[in-house]
Order: C-alpha cells, then structure tokens, then sequence
C-alpha cells in the first residue's frame, strides 16, 4: 500500500483527495493536517466523512517525509515553495496540487503572482503532470506540479491543434466557465449564495493567472511563444468546466482533417474522449469523474475552429490528476481508483 | 461474477443502477434493455457512458432470464407485475424497484393505485427490501420488493421510535422535501427547468402514493394500524431527499432515552449514520452515497420529537438500496460497492 | 411626498426598501444610511442601482427625525431598542423591521434573544404590524413593529383557523421551508454558495426565534395560550418561503367549512389570495410581489388540515409590508407602490 | 390609454409582455390570444396573474385590428409573417417579437431559418427596432422587428467600436451565455429540469440563427460586410444573457480611448449603463430592468479589447424592449413602465 500524505486536507480539493484517496485499492491515508481544523475530526468539518475516523493533525511536513511514501500539497500559492526542501524529496514523492512549481520560467510566476519564489533551486527538476501529454517526464520525478484546472481543461482542447500547427497561433481565444468551487472553500461576499446564483459574469479579465501556464504549455508544444486571451466565468453551479476556444485555421482544413489531429494524441487516452461530430461537451456528462470531453466544429464562413472542453474541476482539474500522477509516479495502472464513470444527475 | 440484467435501464433509476453496477467488483452486466431507446447505444443516451459500448436491447424478461443471476425492474407501477412469472421466478432473482409488490395487501395498491393488481398470487412470497430492518427475511426470497424513495427515509427515521412504542402513533406527521430526479426523466411542465428552479412546493398533499407503504411497514413495526400525514415537497435540486418526522411522546422522555432506542437498532448499521446531538441531517453529506442520516430533537415544550432524515433518492432511495439488496441476496458483503463515502461538493 | 429614512440600507431587506421605495409614486427617499458602507455610493455596493447617485451616510437618527417623516430600521436585533426614543417618536414615524418591538413580552423576548430589552417603556404603545390582522390599530401609531418573515407566512396561513376555534390549539406544526436571502448578506460558511446549493436541511429545529412571534400573535387570536412546534429549512434559492402548517381538526369540517373561514378574513385582502381546491402555492407566484398565497387540503383519514402559505421573503415577509404599514400610517391607499404583479419566470 | 393586444401571451416573452404592459400607466391589455390556452383564464396558466380575471382568447387578428392599437406578435418564427397584412397594418401598429422580419435580407433568412418567407413585400417598410440605434427610424413606423435577445445585447456592445471602425471587423468573436428562458416554455429533454441544472454547455456553435441578425445589424454600422463567430451558451439560471465579445484593435488604443467611443453613443441612453473601470457586468444587476450593462477590458497583451454586455433576455432581450418601441411609435416617455431598477437579490 502506497502511505499518502495531505496538507490541507480541509479546502476542497483536499477533501476530493481525501475521498478519491479514500476509495483507492492501493492506497492508504497515513496523515492528513489542517491549519484551520487541527485537531479536529475530519468528520465533523466534512460530514459526508461523518461515518470515519480521522483526525486532522498540525502539519510538520517534515515528520510526515519520513512516513510518507508521497504527500499531497493542497495549499495557496506562495506557500508550498517555502515547505519543500531538498531533505524532504529524498525521503517522499511530491505532488504540488498549488501553483508554485507550474511555471518553468520563475520571473513569470513573479510578474503574474506578484511575489517572490522561494524554491527556485528546485523548478528544474519538476515536471508539469499533466498526465495524457508529459506522462513519460512524470515517471522518475520526485515532485510533480499538478496543473490547473482551467489550464488542464484548456491546454488538452488545443494541444493538437497547436502541435500539428493547424491554427494561427496568434489568434487564440479561451473563453471558459467555471462552477464555484473552483473558488475554494474560504468565504467571501463573492462566494455567498444570493450573490452568485442566478447570475453569471466575467472576472479577471486578461489578468487571470492561469493564463501563463496555458501559454507556455502551449507554447512548448508549438515550439515557439504564444500569447493569448483567457476570460474566466463564473457559473451557477457546484463543479465543472467548460472551455470554449477560437482559432484561425492555417488553411481550410475540414472536420475529418482537425479530427485525425486529435486522434493522433488522444485515440488510446482513457480519460479523453472525443465527441461525435455534432455532439457538444458538457460539464454534467463529467462530474466526478477524471475524464476530459472535447468536441469541436470547423466553421468554414470564418475559417475557425471552435473546440469546447469540459471536465470535473476537482477532479480531473485537481484532486483526481494528482492521484493519476500519483499512479504514474509508483508505475500502477493509471486508472486505479479514478476510472468510474461520471455521476450523473448529480 | 454475478450476472444482472437491468429493465429500464433509461430512467434515472436504472441509469445509476448501471452505474453502481459497472463499479460492483463483484458484478457483470449482461443485460441492459430500454423500451424508449432501444437499439441505442446506452453511452448516447447517457453521454457519461460515452466511453463505453452498451447496446439497450428490446426487453424479453424470459430470454434473460436463462442468463441473468438477478433481475432489476425500473419500471412504472403496474408493469412488473405483470412481467414476473413462477416460471421467470424459477430462473433468475427479481428486484423490483416499482411499487407493484411493496404492499401487502392488494386492496391497498388497488386503492391508492388505481389499478388492479396482475400478480396477486406472487405477493406472499415477496419482501419488503428495506435492508437494515429486513435483513433476515431477504436471504432465501426470490423476490424483493425494493423500497421507494421517501418511504426508505421516513420508515429509517421513525422505525426505532414505532418499534419501541416511545409515540403516540397517531400523531405522526411527515414533511418530505425531494430533490427533482424524485419525479424522473419523463418530460412534464412541472419539470421543466424554469417551472421548478427558485422555486418550492408541496404537491399530492394527503394523497401521495408513499403514503400507504409507510403506514404499512410503520405498522408492522407497531403492531398495530398506524395512519398518518405525510406531504412531499419538490426542492430545485437534483438530488436529496429530507425527511421531518413529528410525533408527540408518549411520555417525558430525554435525549438520551431516544438516543438509545436510535442505537438499539443502527449501532451496528454501516448505513444508518446518526447524528451527535445539536447537529442535523443535511442531503449534501450523503449525496452518491447509501447512507441514511438521521438526526433528532426533543422538544420540551410541545413533549415532540422532531426526526430528520436524509437519504440521496437515487442511491440508498432506489438503485443503491437495489444493490444493497443484491448483496444479501448472493450473500456476499452487503457493502460491495457501496460503500463509498458521499461525494462533496457536487 | 412622504420623505422616508432607511437605516441599515445595505443589508438585503434594505436594499428591497430601497427599491420598492424608489418605485413608490408618493415617497421620496431622504437618506439611506450604512454602517459597513458609510461614504459610498450605494450603486457600488448594490449595481443594479448602478445608474443613480445615493451616498450611504453614517447613521444620525436624530438629525433624521428632523427631515423624515419615516424612518425605516432595518437592524440586527437588540439595536432598534437602543435607538428609539421618546424624543425621536414626536419627530418622525418608526417602521421596525428587525425583533425588537415585535413582542409584547419583554420576558419572552429576553428568553428568546438572550439579551436585555432596551425599550421596555415603549413596548406597550407599539403594534405589531401584520397588517391584515391588525391594519386599524397601526393607523395612529407612531411605532410599527414589521412581522418577521416566517411569522407573517406562518400567522396569515393559520389566522381564520384558530380565531374560528376550527383546529385543535395544541396540535399545531409549521414545518417552513426558505430561500437564502433569509439569512441577510453576512457572509459565513453555512451561506457559502457550494454549502448551501443542492442541498436543504432543517435549522434551529425548536428554537428558532420566530416561534414565540407566531405563538403569541396566534395566541391572541385564540384567545388562550398556543404552544406549536416550529421548524425552519434552508432550500437552496434566492426567495421565497412556504410554511407547511398542519392542525388537528375540532370536528369533521368539510373543505367548504374551511374555506368559509379563510374567506370570512381573507376575501376582501387584496395581498391574500386563496388558491382553488386542490391547487397549492408555490413560491415562484409570488415573487418579486407582496402576495400571501394560502391553499389547504382537509384530509378526512387523519382528520387533519394541511394548509399551505407562500409569501416573498423580502417582500411581503420584510420590506413590502413595511411599505403596506407605511400606506395605512399616512392614510393613502394601501397598495400604493407594491401592487404589482409577481415576477415569474425569474 | 393605448389599447394593447398580444398574441402569444402564454409563452415566457408574452408573459413577460402582459406583466410590463400591467405594470405601465399608459397601456390597457385590450386582447390576449393563446393557442394552447384559449378560453382559461390567464390567471391559471401563469399563477403570478391568480388574483386577476383575463381570458386567453382565440386568435383572430384582423378583428384585434380594429380595437386595439398595438399588436404585440410573441409566436414561433414563420408565423408572423403569414399573419401580417396591408389591411392590418393599416388599422394598427405591428411589434414583432420574432423573427420574421428582423432580416433585410430574406434570402439570408430563409437559409438560415429553412424556410419560406411568406411576406417580402413589408420587409421594406420594417425597422429594426433597438431603439438606441434606430431610434429615429422607428417613430413613424407600422410595423417594428423587436430584436432578438442574443442580438439586442451583442450589438449593443460592439456597436460604438464597430460604427468608430476601431476593431479588425475579421476578427469578431462573440461567445455568449443564457439563461434558460431563452429557451421559452415548451417542454423538451433539454429543458427538464436534471439535465440543464448543474451543468454548461455550448449548442449550437457556428449555427445559431442569431447570427445573420447580429451581423446585418453591425454590417450597417461599419458600412461593410462583417462575418463573424457567435457561439451560445446554457446557464443553469432562469434569466439573463452575457455576451463576451472579443475583437483585435486596429491600433494601440488606450482604455480612455475606448471609454470616448463608448460615451459618444451612450452617454445618455438611460437604459445603457457603462461599468467603471475594472468592473464588469452580472446579469444579476440587470434582472427584471430594461438595462443593458457594458463594461470592457483593453488587453495590451494581446491587442485585443475584451467587452462584457448583460441583460435581462426577457425583459430588455424580448418584452421590455417591445414596450420601449411602443412608447417611441406612441411619442410618450421612452421609460414609460419599464424604468424600474433591477430586482436584486431575486
């Protein structure tokens, strides 16, 4: 059995961990701590954990290295960069689920997280886990940046686009949607019911912060820079999210030709599956489940492609990549514990 | 492996049981069939299966059950009973998930069904499946009658009280709150999203068919006739389902004095999770889960107990309970598959 | 023009003054005042009031019962009690709608509120403003107490029950269902959107503090002391509140007896609409409006009356009927301003 | 008194007709017609309307003609245009809410909508009736095409960049989002209350037929052809739409630049709202207004201006923009029963 670690156990990525975790046949849940919640049973601060016992400890990450055989980090930016050392990756696996290690380029990270980076020494050994595209890298790390989860949604609509150069890579436009979870846990009027229900707006436009993970994944696979526009939504609703991209095609290539592109990277992927022509994505046929759905349509009046993207944001966007990471990272099956189909009506 | 056929398959009821099922370890699908959808592949009417390749075949309940172990009807009132046969019966389990063999007594379900009943010489031999309080007579049937939805949640909360004749048993009130999957995949104005969404109601005020399942089995429990009020209310989510049970004491009794009659019957019960005192059941902490919580209050004042009770409908409320009952019946552990703590937040 | 003062105008119950009066041919909005928001234009802080100019100035009540012929409170409770003074009464007209002034109590409220009455002395010159019930006393006065929302659904739905002497007084249960808005614009995790959102449960089960409002108001009608059992729930929408109201009844009284009584009260109510046998309020009729909708089934098997009551929580449950208090204090017709039809699909 | 008959006022746009029409104090509802309801009264199709007495009768246009002296036309598209006629227009004024005559274009009509147009000969003689554009054209007419929801609120927010020719017209992308209404009241499995609840998706992508009517209308303000990409979106709301629209600059414009094109048109077009810098658009600050609320976004990243609209799709988006023609044909206030502020929180 695998002996996982979680810091922050009690944000709600931590709480999909801990359920994930919970429901894995190789792993066991060795320790998992709170700053808010210490000493508290994980029942009483998640009830649907009511019929267990599991006390959220005080985090001492380094104690936890020497019994844990990986640890999950679930914390702001700017705070996993200060914990991780070089003495606790000799003795445990990493999985960042945070923003901190996700940016190659650290002067980046510091334009768009307005602060310092702590943990530059260790950047060149991580690796972007992001499963379906760097699951050879991800093998022998010992740390792993589990990505974002708009950029998991928007990089795995557009990577073959980008890296068989059918579109115009200056021409990209993400428009997604996102249910509020993806807000965390942590209260604010932005967050209160009546202020968020029946509505839907636009936030942080052309400043959010995923967008230059997106680009340089992106620009990784296109072998040169792109600089593009992402625009997040907030929705109505718990989980989810839909991206919705715009291209330019380089020439006029019809459905079959973008078709065989995405076929070419994702036909033995299990947890992308492509929709037939004419069928959409949408978040509900996702929902608790690892699985990414991409639809796309070639409109020939305006020489685009529109591609839309959805996945379970705490799952596939978060908590369930982290534990197929984790999957690769001790060489199991890499569906363990995350191949149930979606949830639906739920 | 157990081999199951799934009749009705189409409906939200028997679309989680094809997904509880696909996750049984102990369990194969041989059979899925659909009288809407036929011909269809299962994964474009429920795109969740999108991954997946299941043909909804025509129904043929003989033919099937020559292959199937056991048999699941998800079927509206009235055709079951005229589906099961001695001979079908001799072949394969049955588990009903209408109403058409929960009554005992057929004048009964004539009454409230308006409808005569096509299979009265099969009804001595079936089953009230309400697994934590029949147990034992489940084992060796081989036909069971699985409960509904509101009745599973309201019987479990009130079932120690009853049994151990700590209320006046005429003074029993039930308010029931559900979730819209309640009312299932059928298209009607009164489901339509802007008719039900911001919105609350009661509906089939004195008059819902649950009605009489639970005064039947509360009966039982009592040992004597038990009518009672019980009012169902439609709630703009998907899932859920609370019940509010009052009843007037029959004598002063303390917290402590309920709460052991609570513990008498579900100490040992996996499913039944009750509550600590001052904390009350709440649909979100049981959602994708077969648990039922149960929580209550004794108020001074009125001499009242007021019981709350929450079951997700679709799971421990029909397909969960269904499994559930599978299990007893191949007697392996009753929690196979089923056991997965409740999904949250979604 | 009637100038008004709001005090408190950036909770949502204020935020409803402020539009209702903004609609009101005969008012004219003096100062709005707010402690959280003091020196802001009250359209950054409520935009859909985007398009006006309206600063939120610091709370002075004296120098306000100079200019306002009316002065609305809308505070937490244990503050409008410290505030109202004799002096400030020979100025201006108080509209209450917090707790305060809606007991005749003071015990009861001390009791209730665990905290010391502030305003004893004018306690006994305050009505408390239901204004179906008690529209000839609120004409002179100088202070109204505005009812809670519960307790005005609660009361309007069972008022020509208990003053006909119909029902049996002990057996009274409220099992009443809200919208979120209930709980005000405080942040806090129980009103966090992915918290609340697809999820209901009951709350303060026998001791919420609407109780002894409904009781004693209730109570005067009988004519004796009325003890009933109370219990809230949080259903995830924005408005709206149902009370499901059950009652033992005195004798076989048939629907038609029943309907007597509520038209002897209730016919000539413009704010009260009866609906037809067998149709039951929902919610969505009467958003956005000052409506009562009151509906009953007699179920002659329990000998029961189930009555239904829908009302808009921040209307006619809060702000509308302050308003409707308003129109009776100044003598003008009493629709004035909040006539309008529910807003429906919205 | 305007004498107002609308046919169709069962569907949510009609609905929403006869609520504003009401509510305005220079209107009486002369006629409503209703296929699917004729001879109810209207108060038990849409129980907002309980307290009133209004019959749906048969439609029979030429006799509303001659009493009424406006028809409000809310029915399916193709329908309309086989009931309008020389004869009619000359005995009252015509307000289409659908389709029919939206188009100059009949030819781009019938490709896009499959269908015959049944009256080319009043094209000519028709306005597009977004009355903050065409305003002027709109005063002496018959017959006026009110817009369609998706269009009202994207040309709107690009209308000032596209008249001032300050965005690449090649490179307009509109991705926009609904609330369910838009869908109206018929009854389908997309609409049922499970399937769109909790969820997002796109539909319709490079097909919607509010295309044509989008770029017909901008293509006259740029005085050149413009195509572009408009793709929809399903929000699990009841009401509201947001359009991101998304453009290159043609120069290096700064946000003041912008803002100067912005306020030329809209400066004091009451029911346009600019946000302030930083501040975008919710639909939950324009519910149940007439009020179109832009903000926008300069990306000098990209070189892209990124502008937010939301409306009310019923209201300003159908009903309330109806009535806004109405009172420009009449030469009374254009605020007339439609300047309310938006409800909020509702």
């Amino acid at each position: 059995m695998i002996k996982a670690g979680i810091i922050g156990a009690t944000g709600y990525a931590g709480s999909e961990l801990v359920r994930i975790l919970t429901n894995h046949p190789k792993t066991e849940i060795a320790v998992i701590t709170s700053q808010s919640y210490k000493g508290q049973n994980y029942g009483s601060v998640y009830e649907n954990f009511r019929h267990t016992e599991k006390i959220c400890e005080e985090e001492n990450i380094e104690e936890m290295s020497k019994v844990c055989d990986v640890i999950f980090l679930a914390l702001p930016h700017g705070v996993a960069s200060k914990k991780v050392t070089e003495k606790i990756l000799n003795n445990t696996k990493i999985i960042d689920l945070g923003a901190d290690f996700r940016l190659r380029d650290s002067d980046i990270y510091e334009k768009w997280y307005k602060t310092s980076h702590e943990a530059k020494e260790i950047l060149p050994e991580t690796v972007y886990g992001l499963c379906e595209i760097n699951r050879d890298k991800i093998k022998n790390k010992r740390i792993i940046a589990n990505p974002g989860c708009y950029t998991t949604c928007s990089i795995l609509s557009l990577y073959p686009l980008v890296k068989e150069k059918l579109i115009d890579i200056n021409s990209i436009i993400i428009d997604a949607k996102s249910g509020v979870t993806g807000a965390g846990r942590g209260i604010s009027l932005g967050t209160h019911f009546d202020e968020v229900n029946e509505s839907v707006k636009a936030y942080k436009i052309a400043s959010h912060r995923h967008t230059p993970e997106i680009e340089e994944q992106l620009s990784i696979a296109a072998g040169e820079k792109i600089v593009l526009s992402f625009t997040p939504h907030l929705i109505p609703m718990n989980r989810g999210i839909l991206a919705t991209c715009y291209a330019s095609l380089n020439s006029s290539y019809s459905y079959g030709d973008i078709k065989s592109a995405y076929e070419k990277y994702y036909k033995n992927e299990y947890f992308v599956r492509l929709t037939k022509e004419g069928v959409f994505p949408e978040t509900k046929w996702v929902k608790g489940s690892n699985f990414c759905d991409i639809g796309f349509t070639v409109d020939s009046r305006t020489n685009r492609v529109i591609v839309t993207g959805a996945i379970d944001n705490l799952f596939k966007g978060a908590a369930g990549q982290a534990v197929q990471n984790m999957n690769i990272l001790f060489d199991i099956d890499e569906k363990t514990g995350i191949e149930q189909p979606p949830v639906f009506p739920i």
